[in-house]
């Protein structure tokens, strides 16, 4: 496009220029995720992937999700690197929960104005999480949608694709009464709740983002952003020994609205408060807003990222094995007949 | 969650029933495009999807797109059900440029206010033009966003999954000097070239929804909301017989910034503009903003939406099979050695 175009077309509220150069450095971090089943360059119509081969019944898992307005915190530390990693990460768990590992990624990243440094950050943190989940960046949208988002502000949604052999998938109906909980650990709020903690901490206790958060030894941004974890690499070994009959990733609606999902007709779940001590991140967020446990429960984590279902004479062997790559893990309760979460 | 806590949560801008409310109706048009390979509800975390099976060597192909400004013709207008029909055409077309069919499509739907209504006029869409295109909506994210959306604004983005055998991916390498181009007409301005449009239109023409827009009989509203064309059904066939080199969506960039991408290296084309008349739609913009031909033919389709490569000697079959499926076909030019578009 002629200088003279590009000059007019921006006039309209696009800038051509700056999004060819974000792109020029977006294509960069693209490439470093690419491994042997990649076919396609950054700038084709569609990502190209062949699939492994050696598959019996592959079952292709998708799922799609954004940030949530735990952007805000973005917007507000000015730090865009971490960003891409919570949703990689977020997306990476929401299929391993059904037994897949991941393939390849795509995201859609949408501003008014395209602030070059701020797409590379926030690409730079999609593509490191990436190649540490082992899944391809296959593509992706970057939107310069005028009008749309305030300045220096932007919205952030992404879509990954994996793959399970058809018996290896995990629905629900390997899960018994009297199969244990396994808690481990979360390293924050990861992606979910941040309306009501951003207006507890922000517009209740007062504090702006570089003031220490209380008992954490962090400032509140940093405290807030902490990265959303993958559980991968802990619980890829245990899937493939098959030692698990079900896992569910602690999301919005905590874990009342996302472990029973997961564990199939008439079952619920005991959960023993006394198995662990919620960081003290939430408690500061249950003081400072003097929101109640059942409240807290179903917002926010409550410090357990991720439930691993396995049978009873197992649970002490898959705790060890977490422990063993690095995770916080524990017995955290039982899965009993019934429905729902019922703490005790 | 109990009225009370929904209420508390509803004061930080957050309404969990309403989000309910809305997922309940969503269910029901993802349930509409359910296929035998669909083996997952909504409600999982990942949608899951069996690849069809006697494939020798299956190649993924993905696709991340947003519908762009014209998000805003349907805020101006308040019709919402063909935003997400052109979503996923415009999702189908990309993947079908480079030989594949589409498997599976997941949204991203964020608004600072969820309205029900809206939400469920646009999932509708997108409902609508997966079935059409033999597509399952396997999933996809309704994020409520508080403070990122103006009251009545939403953001739309989708991800598709489609699959070609190796073999047959289309990537330029079949392209000869000497080929044929045929054109195949778009609707209207699909999804591309909005902000310029709308500020003509309504900016420097000063017209707004309900006017009529000049030499189409429609308003201006209908004019510029006419839904993006899914090519899948008219190209399919041929993609099947081989009978096609390359193909080329017509989107953002027009044809110059499109036709070259799939050309391979050393070839270019040349366009015969006499070859076809670009519609009213595309005169009375340029005119009414005074935009120069060569920024028309950069931002908009200019009244083709796909371009198909051909054998010289296909060329005719190709487009009487192409009349025949119900589409406005026509020779449009050919491929030389070069690079880039010329127009003669």
């Amino acid at each position: 496009m002629s200088e003279a175009l590009s000059r007019s077309y921006r006039e309209a509220g696009v800038d051509l220029d700056a999004a060819d150069r974000a792109k020029a450095r977006l294509a960069a971090l693209v490439a470093s995720t690419r491994d042997e089943h990649t076919l396609s360059e950054l700038g084709l119509f569609g990502g190209l992937y062949a699939l492994p081969p050696g598959l019996e019944s592959p079952v292709l898992v998708s799922s799609a999700d954004g940030v949530g307005t735990k952007l805000k915190l973005a917007f507000l530390t000015g730090r865009h690197d971490t960003v891409g990693r919570d949703l990689v990460n977020h997306c990476v768990n929401d299929i391993l929960v059904q037994g897949a590992r991941p393939l390849f990624f795509l995201d859609y990243l949408a501003a008014g104005d395209m602030d070059e440094e701020v797409v590379t950050d926030v690409v730079s943190g999609v593509a490191a999480a990436c190649r540490e989940n082992g899944c391809a960046l296959l593509g992706g949208e970057t939107a310069q949608m005028a009008g749309f988002y305030a300045p220096g502000e932007y919205d952030l949604a992404g879509f990954i694709v994996g793959v399970v052999e058809r018996e290896r998938v995990l629905d629900g109906s390997r899960v018994r009464a009297g199969d244990a909980l396994v808690g481990i650990a979360s390293s924050g709020l990861h992606t979910n709740g941040y309306t009501l903690a951003r207006k507890v901490v922000f517009d209740e206790m007062g504090l702006s983002v570089d003031d220490p958060f209380p008992g954490t030894g962090e400032s509140v941004g940093e405290a807030l952003m902490r990265v959303h974890r993958s559980y991968l690499k802990s619980l890829l070994p245990l899937l493939d020994a098959e030692r698990l009959h079900a896992l569910a990733h602690i999301t919005g609606g905590g874990i009342p609205g996302n472990l029973p999902r997961v564990l199939g007709r008439g079952l619920g779940a005991r959960i023993d408060r006394g198995s662990w001590t919620p960081p003290d991140l939430f408690r500061a967020i249950a003081e400072g807003g003097g929101v109640a446990d059942g409240e807290m429960d179903r917002v926010f984590n409550m410090g357990v990222g991720m439930i691993a279902v396995t049978p009873p004479e197992e649970a002490d062997e898959v705790v060890r094995a977490l422990l063993a790559a690095g995770e916080e893990a524990w017995r955290l309760g039982e899965v009993e007949t019934g429905e729902g979460v019922r703490y005790a």
